[in-house]
């Protein structure tokens, strides 16, 4: 074996047991001990090693994985689990003062482990604080401590039943009666149902809930969030006027309870109002601009409010890192053990031998170290992005930074989410049969990594954030000479747009495209490309008016989409899917199966579990 | 509602329920109950509308889902409701003489209703059948009644732990025992045990096991089948001698019980070797070519069993193609109804309408109807090769419809596989979250139809078979005039292959671009252009010698890889994936963890519904 790099414990890096990779570890060309350290570096690789081994040795967190137990079941292990972390408590604040990268390395540890678990600790604390900390602060702090001590457990909630992108379109109102100094928080029907509410299913005592706003009149100004206690935390019984249930089974992350709400005529005190943006007067006048000492003009709240969508989805990005790395291990490991055939008679050659699966595996072995590096940059990017909201940092260069990370996080969450997706499969794949057994959790990792690709923003709607910045950037510079300099500066090459666009690449020997600057150069040239074709067609679509909508939907196969689907659709007995049935009643055919899942809208069977409260780092190791 | 078609009685096509879906149907361009007529027939219909009312009106088939049953209880409801099939008995052997496809058309019913089910049919019945008919089917006739009367229950078993792909290193042993007349089947250790075998966790009492086959003094005359008794249909308990249990949880597919088995020195009679390519006489002594009738050369032999292995392949395109309408259907009405965003204030339009949601989900329509013709006519050229079988058809085209029927399953597998399990994707994303939803089953889809990928041949490996076929063609041919006819006449334009390379295709208008002729002539010289790019590889590398096999290897980044994967792998805890574990003992793992799945080795808790057999045909339908 490798000796022990310099510097770090022995204990850092306890040799692998000998057996069959040993052959493929012998010929290795670098010492992967000195890798994982250059990396991540001894502070990391000791918080990695202490989360790992507490889990592993408290026997709360022995498998099994959650597709052997029932739905009621995983949801009550993953929630004795959330309240055992509170008691190991792996990070102080100091921890992150000194390394804001260790709250990201918590995550994606607790997401190698079981995503339902990591999921439900973000959104039931950071989730649900961000929410009131980015929409008023002032109130927060009357929630940290209760969250931090399991008092209440949070949730947020603005997607409907009918409405998830078009957040203009959400129908839950809050009406503000002077007389009593409340809101009277109210769905109008059920497809106006808060849905989709990660920890809301069985959990949470307490929701941001996104509402119109009317003051006494009918006048509406518009989405604002408010704090709503949902349930009682002693009892974990609904609180009256608020129906809360749990949504039933998804693709994967089981042990999270995703839930669904409607409110009937709810009142809450004026203070729940989240007031970062606007305000309502006990007299019930609405005020804006109310918090002048925090942003002043709307450049600048527009930049704070890409920084809070962008949090999100770096943080998605960091996820999918994480099971395309679990991925590759599995199928690589797989690969190198795994024999058949051989070049001669009764000799057989590990399949990683092969091309064929070398060509399928090792891009994305490769992309899983290429995207780590850039979650992680981009992460720090962003630490450094709420530093200067935190520290009321009003220059351009704040702003500008807001937007480029906005627009690395939009178009990161796709190509990490894809190159996931399909590395998954193309890994389960690479394993054949083997793949396909449960117990070897490549079909875990595509259930869990699946909604990725669709929530904080579809994939394709982010693409085209991404593209009107850049598009956005050309048009500030104009045509012949574009001026680009961005904070991290990785949009500066468009400054030598023309130049890169005149390029062409002359290749003499192999040895030519081997030089890691060739597809560098090839990346800057197919970006200016692609920004050249589309500005042009843009302007071209410009030019040609506005009825061009119309137009284009005009002219696809699209109105015999459905008739031709009545010709192969079987009944929808067969069919058994609530969004597909032949009716098209989309939203009565889901809630009524969501509300006749199993227990839907009963308690959890476990919930005195949360009224006894964990004892905060109890268990919290001294290693 | 479009009038009824001519002919059809009107129970045949009931209407739509109306809803939100009637805008859609009624700007549809053509009559939908005439094209379902147009493409299925009358016949067909009937036989589907049968099969799904059937299932509809029948409380065992009542859903739930398998994925809110246990492995025991979804494994036990998939055994009665195949036990019920029986008393169901949709197809007499005549109907199947007056329509082949109608088998075609029983299995992918039953498959939209649940794969499980669908497979466990198969496998217990056609495939355990099949097997037996192909090797040797003089003593298949004792098999028939006791299989379709449910008294045995088959499987196939070919696969071990450690073996798929390579057939030849296969280790299961069969040694002839002149004295007692009998063969001894012993697996030799754990990594030779049967594995993967659909039908044989829970349920078979029989198998044809496929076993080096040994004469007295020690020579092995190579892979034959043996039909094995493994459990006693009484009690379902093993015979002695033989170890076989249940495989676990699966990806999916989880009503089929899929198994493995280990023969500790089990001896079975002589005439169970089924003697289609050759014998052991009472004596000992091998004979081959013992069954002189039925194959004479081993070009026919060749062909003989390409059929066979084409059966399984052609059987698969269904299946997927299958998935794919389920999986389009669900997604284009939600697309249709789902309404987000619009052009003007307060009004929202259907997804569908967006160009996007277009341009993701038309193709995979598209591909729906062209891949259910392409499997249909596949299937029935196969059942025309098959009939040639059976009816001793020696001529060149037999075995050059042998060859063509290969190359095109082997082909239409890996086409039909890929983009059913890339169209599901695509439609559970643009489902969004509720895409995402257990209940909308693109979950399941995803899960069923990713086997379809590796099983009878991985995807990629099978590609190559095709290549074979063409480059094969090619080199008959030889250069500058090949002379090709095949009798599907699937390859005859390779005839034209040095006129269609020097083609061009030019271009006037968009209306050119829309004549069908432009995609079919850029099909032809594509295929004839890649042609050309491999033979002409071959033939470089077959100038450059065979030790190229070794020098290609080296090249690759691939010795770094497990140590490039040691550096993000977490501890085996975490990883938690018996095929990935850190010291690479794959199959010792992966048979621990199998050995210690829950009941693995238990004979089902449901055995005594064995016992009580069906009256085959008892409620089968008048309609």
């Amino acid at each position: 074996m490798a000796p022990t790099p310099e510097g770090s414990e022995d204990t850092l890096f306890p040799d692998f047991p000998r057996g069959p990779l040993q052959a493929y570890r012998a010929r290795a060309s670098f010492n992967w001990k000195e890798l994982a350290l250059f990396l991540e570096g001894e502070d990391i690789l000791r918080l990695k090693k202490t989360i790992f081994s507490t889990l592993e040795n408290d026997p709360l967190f022995a498998h099994p994985r959650g597709h052997d137990l029932s739905l009621e079941q995983y949801r009550e292990l993953t929630f004795r689990r959330h309240k055992r972390l509170f008691e190991h408590n792996f990070l102080h604040p100091s921890d992150l003062q000194q390394n804001p990268l260790k709250s990201l390395v918590l995550v994606n540890c607790l997401g190698m482990y079981d995503w339902s678990l990591a999921s439900k600790v973000i959104l039931s604390t950071s989730v649900f604080l961000s929410a009131i900390y980015n929409s008023g602060f002032e109130r927060l702090f009357e929630y940290i401590p209760k969250v931090f001590s399991m008092e209440i457990s949070g949730c947020l909630a603005l997607t409907e039943l009918s409405h998830g992108s078009d957040t203009k379109a959400i129908r839950t109102t809050a009406h503000y009666d002077p007389a009593t100094e409340e809101f009277i928080l109210h769905s109008p029907d059920f497809e106006a149902a808060k849905f989709w509410v990660g920890n809301m299913g069985k959990t949470a005592t307490h929701a941001v809930v996104f509402a119109q706003l009317y003051t006494p009149g009918g006048q509406c100004h518009g989405l604002f969030p408010f704090v709503v206690q949902i349930r009682d935390p002693k009892t974990l019984l609904p609180v009256p006027g608020v129906m809360v249930g749990d949504m039933g089974r998804k693709i994967g992350l089981n042990g999270l309870d995703n839930g669904f709400a409607m409110f009937h005529k709810v009142r809450i005190p004026r203070q729940n109002l989240l007031n970062q943006t606007g305000d309502v007067t006990p007299e019930g006048t609405y005020v804006t601009h109310f918090k002048v000492k925090c942003l002043q003009d709307d450049r600048q709240r527009f930049g704070a409010s890409l920084g809070s969508l962008s949090a999100s989805r770096v943080c998605i990005v960091g996820m999918c890192v994480t099971n395309l790395k679990l991925a590759v291990c599995i199928a690589l490991r797989f690969s190198a053990t795994r024999r058949q055939f051989g070049p001669a008679e009764g000799e057989e050659i590990p399949v990683l031998e092969y091309q064929l699966q070398q060509w399928r595996l090792l891009p994305y072995l490769a992309a899983a170290y290429a995207l780590d590096h850039f979650s992680k940059s981009l992460f720090l990017d962003l630490m450094q992005l709420q530093q200067g909201l935190r520290g009321d940092d009003r220059s351009s260069r704040q702003v500008e930074l807001g937007r480029e990370i906005h627009a690395l996080a939009s178009a990161g969450k796709p190509l990490a989410s894809w190159t996931a997706q399909r590395g998954i499969q193309e890994c389960r794949e690479a394993c054949g049969g083997h793949g396909y057994l449960a117990m070897n959790r490549l079909g875990d990792l595509r259930n869990e990594n699946d909604p990725n690709c669709t929530y904080e923003g579809d994939n394709n709607v982010l693409l085209q954030q991404t593209s009107n910045y850049l598009l956005g950037l050309l048009e500030r510079g104009g045509p012949g000479g574009t001026r680009c300099e961005s904070p991290l500066k990785s949009v500066n090459f468009l400054e030598a747009y023309p130049a890169i666009l005149r390029q062409r690449f002359e290749v003499a020997s192999l040895q030519d495209c081997l030089d890691s600057a060739v597809p560098l150069a090839a990346y800057e040239w197919l970006v200016c490309y692609l920004l050249r074709e589309s500005q042009q067609k843009l302007n071209q679509e410009r030019k040609s008016g506005s009825s061009d909508f119309a137009a284009r939907s005009r002219a696809q196969l699209k109105d015999d989409a459905v008739a031709l689907v009545d010709v192969i659709a079987p009944p929808d007995f067969i069919l058994d899917s609530p969004i597909g049935r032949a009716d098209g009643e989309l939203y009565r055919n889901l809630w009524a199966a969501v509300l006749q899942g199993s227990g839907a809208l009963e308690r959890a069977s476990w919930w005195p579990e949360f009224a006894s409260k964990p004892v905060v780092g109890s268990l919290r190791s001294q290693l």
